[in-house]
């Protein structure tokens, strides 16, 4: 017999918790929305070739990937060695693979500047652990076809005004861009082959602190004077601080060499999210400069940036400017950058809503009761607006009562056959 | 280079068919909340035991089997002839299975009469066709836990109060027990052999007619003296109509030998179902006895229904009782009956709902505007309920504005720097 658990690092959702999930979706969709974004839907399948096209990047390993059907056991032998012989389809792994191929395939049907969210599922084979699952929510929101700051600007505010709109006050995004940290290794002198090691080395800052990662490039075998000359660096005063936005203080955070329209992107987005205030982040700048940031993907090509919350020492989601990567399906140069909410991480922080202010109420009534009468009932106070449980009086009615209340109901009625509408004794159940 | 298509018999939803979706789903899930229904979700994977495991009937071999992971080319050669060494896990093909997991997993902590919906993709491996897709949406509701009528009349009156709201009129369910079918079999004189047989080429009535019926139960070789009472019966006046409800009514639709308490059931849900007269249904009654129903699945044990519309000749959902099922996981019985309603084909038959009524703007702004003026007059507008869309001006305005008005934008406004929210000439699309 089959365990009766979810497969392993997957979950179900109880009625509270599943309410509570769709309400944190349904107020970032409506954020979004507002922002001017759209919705798409894409299957939650790709072609086995599309997602193992070196796109994914690690996720790609993480697969879950989908047996053809109708192979015998005599062509299952034959593609034991082929991957893709046996394995015809995948799930998806992120939603920007999906995103990609469904922007080549629509096109001539989206907008010139085709804004769209996605608030969907996502697998992947992760070895299973606290608050890391093999399905989780992703909401992304990306911009294709704008190649200007302004797509940074509202991806940057729109999602800053969803977190705010879920009351989680004060959460920050950090902003860095590819080009200045290319930049930055330049001026440092490292070579070509060190820098993805570099850069991986970079990306632990928060972990390991400043002197962790000189260590570890040490060790790496890295040039020692381009380690020097980062240490250097990073010993400045102030250094290390996340910045306001503003020409001087992003060109003093930097070293010499980074291109002037690099930091006049940077200035212009900075300036531009300052400009709208959101409520969210009434005690501090909602955008700082972090010359440090890295981001795992590879596929970014200039503007990166974290979602953060000062009660949690991970992000809360992340993206970037990715202008190469849609190209790859059309064959020809689309820009595009996405921002990603970590759904998952967002939902475990939110304090419990209470619960729904509909009314409802709990009808408890004898097993004679006429059935004709009860559903007649029923039906009256649903068309009411008032959400309605019928129960049979039990043995233990206080039982059921706050079973009733713990599942968020807010009153409860006796009926018997003929109780009219206006009869009923409506009480509450707190 | 992998095709820019879905997969087959997939599909990519753009953001009006995502809205549309949306909306209709979203007015199904607050009918079904307001009628005292919680919804749950499952994981998209199932165990691929359980999914194989004999419930699922003709559905399972229609599964999307996921291959294990980890596996090398020798563990692929040892595990081709067994199906289960190879794939540990599945996609479900439909929502009760899952549901009957769940229940089994978490019924401690679920109220005695259990009463879930479930709105979520199912895939199959169909041969693709116009209408059929391999993946879709289903909307299940069930109760588990009450083995009394009002279980049925339950399900019904809020499946057609859900139908009602989405605006279309007329729908009606058609009922039957198996039971009664059982009972109806026997009367005639099926040897129990050919019964599963016999019921196949019943369910075809609608499709065949009863001299379709007689042809092919002849064409199968049953037994002679039972076709011909069954024909007789058949042929009896008034034998095919769909009935009001009514203990004569019923028992004149039916041989003798139908046992009492099944003919109570029936009489009871018709009269429950009929005293909430439901809006959606003002011309007739909108629940009908039809003797003649089937429903394919094996596993119903009591009564079954579908949903059915005057435009459509196919059944718009359907369900039933399913004593049985959820005993399996737990190793004892309980009671249950669902109504799923079939989410697709509801979708294509109800008219394109007219835009947003929400208010709505594109802002028409020339390159060189101060990106921080313009993302603050949008935040501005956003804040008070606008949904904004930011457009460059473009060389053709006038095709920019008639794509966002098919996209369901209701105004536009053109910004310069500085340009605020008082001065802001706001002008209809239309």
């Amino acid at each position: 017999m089959a365990s009766v658990n979810p497969p392993r690092g997957m979950r179900d959702f109880l009625p509270a918790e599943k309410a509570r999930r769709e309400r944190v979706l349904s107020i970032i969709r409506d954020r979004y929305r507002a922002h001017g974004f759209d919705e798409i839907e894409t299957p939650v399948m790709e072609d086995y070739d599309r997602l193992h096209a070196g796109i994914g990047g690690d996720n790609e390993k993480l697969a879950y990937n989908v047996l053809r059907r109708g192979l015998d056991a005599d062509a299952v032998r034959e593609a034991a060695a082929d991957p893709a012989a046996l394995a015809d389809l995948g799930l998806r792994y992120d939603l920007t693979v999906p995103l990609a191929r469904f922007y080549a395939s629509h096109r001539a049907e989206l907008p010139g500047v085709f804004r769209s969210v996605q608030a969907a599922p996502v697998w992947r084979a992760e070895r299973p652990q606290k608050g890391r699952y093999r399905q989780f929510v992703q909401c992304d929101i990306d911009i294709i076809g704008d190649a200007s700051t302004r797509a940074e600007a509202e991806l940057i505010v729109a999602t800053l005004d969803a977190v705010g709109a879920l009351g989680l006050e004060n959460a920050t995004v950090r902003i860095n861009d590819r080009r200045a940290l290319d930049a930055m290794l330049d001026a440092f002198g490292f070579a070509a082959a060190e820098r993805p090691g570099v850069l991986i080395t970079i990306d632990k800052l928060d972990k390991i602190g400043p002197a962790g990662i000189v260590g570890e490039l040490r060790e790496r075998g890295v040039q020692t004077a381009a380690v020097d000359a980062f240490e250097a660096f990073m010993n400045r005063p102030q250094a290390l601080e996340h910045l306001p936005f503003g020409e001087r203080q992003i060109r003093n955070a930097l070293p010499d060499g980074v291109p002037d329209d690099v930091i006049a992107d940077l200035v212009a987005i900075g300036e531009a999210v300052a400009a709208t205030q959101p409520a969210a982040v009434p005690d501090g700048p909602p955008l700082v400069f972090d010359p440090f940031l890295v981001r795992g993907m590879g596929y970014y090509t200039g503007t990166i940036f974290e979602l953060a919350h000062p009660s949690v020492p991970y992000s809360l989601g992340g993206g970037g400017r990715y202008d190469g990567m849609i190209g790859r399906f059309l064959g020809t140069d689309v820009p595009a950058v996405g921002f990603s909410i970590g759904f998952e991480r967002l939902v475990d922080l939110l304090e419990t809503s209470e619960a729904d202010a509909a009314a409802s109420v709990v009808l408890i009534h004898d097993a004679d009761v006429a059935l004709g009468d009860l559903l007649a009932l029923k039906s009256q106070l649903v068309s009411e607006g008032i959400r309605v449980r019928l129960e049979r009086r039990p043995k233990n009615l206080k039982a059921l009562l706050e079973r009733a209340m713990s599942d968020g109901f807010t009153s409860f009625a006796a009926v018997r056959t003929d109780t009219t509408r206006a009869e009923l004794e409506v009480k509450p159940l707190a």
